[in-house]
């Protein structure tokens, strides 16, 4: 929580590459296409301009890690990714022909083993579909899936150095949190709060601000309401949610306030949300499946009589991004493991009325499960 | 250029959207698929949070449009583009049942029309891989084409209230130009000046600066160099290309100045790009293929013996993004049209020692082509 972390090395990101080819192997496919955003960033480290060009890293079981490039942005790639070996392209001539290259030696091995078959590779969910229909063009006899289906869980277990700055996020959103409550809120714009509350991630090491959601009152009660001109009212529920990136790493956390005294019902429905994070967080244990945490913390919800309030899957998993496998919701039955993090974020939304959430990012650890927010979840009152 | 512009009305955009509908059945399509980013911008004026939830607008000839959405952001969705028909889905169902089920229509109809075919959509190009493959397993008798191969120019020919818009980011752009040779170059850090620029673009009403690229001396040569941390010296030559959007509408130009007198070779390139840019300029008419001005600018630097280190296509559109189409490319032969928006920006790069860039932004009148971005092109002289 002390400084800045060491940045990742060649050697990092090499490992992390190999062992998302052996996976792609074991997962039966010939190989992953990792385009720019967050699956590039945490294998390589390289973040290319965003651009129709096309910049593609393929990693095959046992070959070396390959990216195809745009011949000017090659110098900095090269810079910014020293391991890799570039394949670069030139303006005016066809880049999935050199993509293809690459792959039709995967796609000609497969096609000519005892057993023939199509070539499957797995491709980053947020790929450009116009890339992604260049490669099918160019080699009809191959097959692609999402990386979110094929290997869903290539970022989700952190490792040491990664809990370090999730941690350290989670730490200063929580900063931010606590300083947050002593502002005034009534008479003031939501926009006026989420601008302070902007203010406060960067103050505490956010390098990046993804969200700032201050929704009061009947706001509250649509869940990804932002912030918006209303003028925040004496007698107000409102809901904060927050977070960005720091060092890399993501922040989320969200927190309902009171401005003055809450009224019976208001204090009825966070008792219960507050019930339901808390059965949500006791559900998380190596072992159990993702969509146990969403039943432990729906299932209070539901009891409590506010089951089709609850509008939203409890959780989402976080990294180098705010949101990412795994999801905490039903139908995902696989199973939670040591270092996995993600939020556990129930709420209920009273349409016209208010709205509660209450979310920590949770960690998985060999017995259970850590918090990585840890400001009071009690109802705060504010002025 | 003074006073902000009346915005987009729902009748704006319900007009584009009929364009979009009616040139897709031109094209031999049953519709398009708009994904969140600039397309849907342009179509709808909403811009959904950068989510992996679905969402996706669906044109078809002659039907409503309608938006899949996820079911929490469908208030806001509604709120921006009330003129939609929305079809929310809800957390742990499936999406693509959603949109398969409007698709699906358009599908069936295209499979028992008298000569039974494939239903064809176009699909913006940055929609996600993910959400692609899940249409296209949810319906495999379906085909897919990206928006810049089915219908290349949907964006790219500008109306009015489109023109007003564009210029006024450019000469926003060329206030930020005029003001960045009055600060100091020599002694301080790119970033510095970069960071300057920036300010610059903000004051003269940019709402977002996409980039700011100070690139001295032998960074100069890396046609994609933002800035870094070197100290800008005497005798550097220093490539300047900035841009962003200002009331929603891209800026985007390029000057290169030179820190105290230049030597005669670089007076001889600068004088070469400057050349280029200006028969680049000439070759801009209605009826001339894209290609056309690409091969004018390039001839020049050819014949002067530089060909080699003029390494990236000559232009590209400008819209509510600031790359789009049309390309000014060598293969692209599509015609200029009246209200077309592009750059013109050759250059020169000669490695390890400094690069030249000068760029305008240029629309297609009915008889040659007007430049957006009006400052000097002659080489300025900065301390």
């Amino acid at each position: 929580m002390t400084g800045t972390p060491a940045p990742f090395t060649a050697d990092d990101y090499t490992a992390r590459m190999r062992r998302a080819a052996r996976a792609a192997g074991e997962a039966g496919l010939d190989g992953v296409l990792i385009a720019p955003g967050p699956d590039l960033v945490w294998l390589t480290g390289y973040r290319p301009p965003e651009t129709e060009r096309l910049t593609l890293l393929v990693l095959r079981p046992g070959e070396d890690p390959a990216l195809v490039v745009p011949a000017l942005e090659a110098p900095d790639a090269a810079k910014a990714a020293p391991m890799l070996t570039l394949r670069d392209w030139t303006d005016g001539n066809d880049p999935y022909e050199t993509a293809a290259d690459l792959l039709g030696r995967a796609a000609r091995t497969a096609g000519t083993a005892r057993t023939a078959r199509t070539a499957r590779f797995g491709v980053s969910d947020n790929a450009w579909a116009m890339h992604l229909l260049g490669l099918q063009n160019r080699l009809p006899d191959t097959a692609y899936v999402s990386l979110s289906e094929s290997l869903p869980m290539l970022r989700a277990v952190k490792d040491a150095a990664e809990l370090e700055r999730l941690a350290a996020a989670g730490a200063a959103a929580d900063a931010a949190y606590e300083e947050i409550r002593k502002v005034p809120f009534a008479g003031r714009r939501e926009t006026e709060v989420a601008a302070d509350l902007a203010d406060l991630l960067r103050q505490s090491g956010h390098s990046q601000v993804d969200f700032t959601i201050v929704a009061s009152g009947p706001n509250g009660a649509n869940p990804h309401h932002e912030a918006d001109d209303r003028v925040i009212e004496r007698g107000d529920m409102v809901v904060l949610d927050f977070g960005g990136l720091k060092h890399g790493y993501g922040s989320d956390t969200s927190r309902t306030v009171h401005v003055g005294e809450p009224d019976t019902e208001e204090r009825r429905v966070h008792d219960t949300v507050r019930a339901a994070q808390e059965e949500g967080f006791r559900a998380v244990r190596p072992g159990a499946a993702c969509q146990d945490v969403d039943r432990a913390a729906r299932a209070v919800i539901t009891e409590a009589g506010y089951g089709e309030y609850f509008i939203h899957r409890t959780g989402h998993g976080i990294g180098v991004t705010t949101h990412e496998p795994p999801y905490m919701v039903e139908g995902e039955e696989r199973p939670l493991v040591p270092g996995m993090c993600f939020s556990v974020e129930p709420g209920i939304y009273l349409p016209g009325r208010f709205g509660v959430r209450i979310e920590d990012i949770v960690t998985v650890t060999e017995d259970g499960g850590r918090r990585l927010n840890t400001t009071a979840r009690e109802m705060a009152i504010v002025e």
